[in-house]
């Protein structure tokens, strides 16, 4: 059975419209997509990293499109592992773990990594939005896309836009 | 440079010692070494998930003798990941984080892995008190004494009984 590591923030959990809405309740400016696009989050959300560091920022982020049915799919073929960068921002974790028990209830705790860097993972096949985590990853990559990584020329990784095409790549 | 999976409970973190006292609290009952020998943890201690989970269990675990500076030592010489299975707990999760923060300052939010199963983790080199994370590790496995596995033939894991042992071993 093939292994996939699947991320979190930007893949499953929409973190975009949670730091928009805390950069709108701090600068009374309203960002719209265009506005994030090619940029680093932290670059558009100069306080981004004191929003994530904040209790609650984890627990209630919305589930991204189509990711709950599709993966709920891919855990009965693949053996898959949700692996998400966590250790930076400790009151994450069991938001993290809690979020994941409440939306992907198919996800047993074997099955979850909180970690720092991803280079320790390994799988077969990483479902991710950052190259850094993908660069190091020795399998076969997937770029989920999001304003970060939008312009970016994506490389040796495959892009896809949503879950429907991952459902279509690996279903 | 190799890369170095520590274990937390058991190679780091005493739980024995906190496992006891909850047990003793609990029954009046005072095990001693003699009757841990052997058996695994939720076998002697029959509540013992009910203590791993509540609250406070991880927070103020003693730290295991010479793990510190022989840990300082590795962490100059080899990339150190400390994975530990934690996932099944999640109140742990933050507490284990603020433990190494408190205890091994020199360990850096990205070396630090929280999951479930092992298996998915890549190194050279394991330092375990399991055989369910040794087993399935394809490096060179290092097995931490512990009642637990103290009667069981290590196979072909290197049995070592103290850091100072992982010292001579690796430095």
């Amino acid at each position: 059975m093939r292994r996939i590591a699947v991320d979190m923030d930007g893949v499953l959990a929409d973190a975009y419209s949670q730091f928009i809405k805390k950069h709108e309740e701090e600068f009374s400016e309203k960002l719209l997509t265009k506005d994030l696009i090619g940029k680093a989050e932290f670059e558009v959300f100069p306080n981004g990293r004191s929003y994530a560091t904040a209790p609650g920022f984890f627990r209630h982020l919305l589930v991204i499109e189509n990711s709950q049915q599709v993966l709920e799919k891919l855990n009965r073929k693949y053996e898959v592992f949700i692996v998400s960068a966590a250790t930076e921002f400790p009151n994450s974790l069991l938001e993290k773990h809690s979020w994941l028990v409440d939306h992907f209830p198919f996800i047993q705790w074997k099955q979850m990594v909180f970690c720092g860097s991803k280079e320790i993972v390994s799988a077969d096949i990483m479902i991710d939005d950052h190259f850094k985590n993908l660069d190091y990853f020795k399998g076969e990559t997937i770029l989920f896309t999001q304003p970060h990584n939008q312009k970016a020329d994506s490389g040796r990784h495959k892009r896809v836009y949503s879950w429907i095409e991952i459902e279509q790549l690996l279903l």
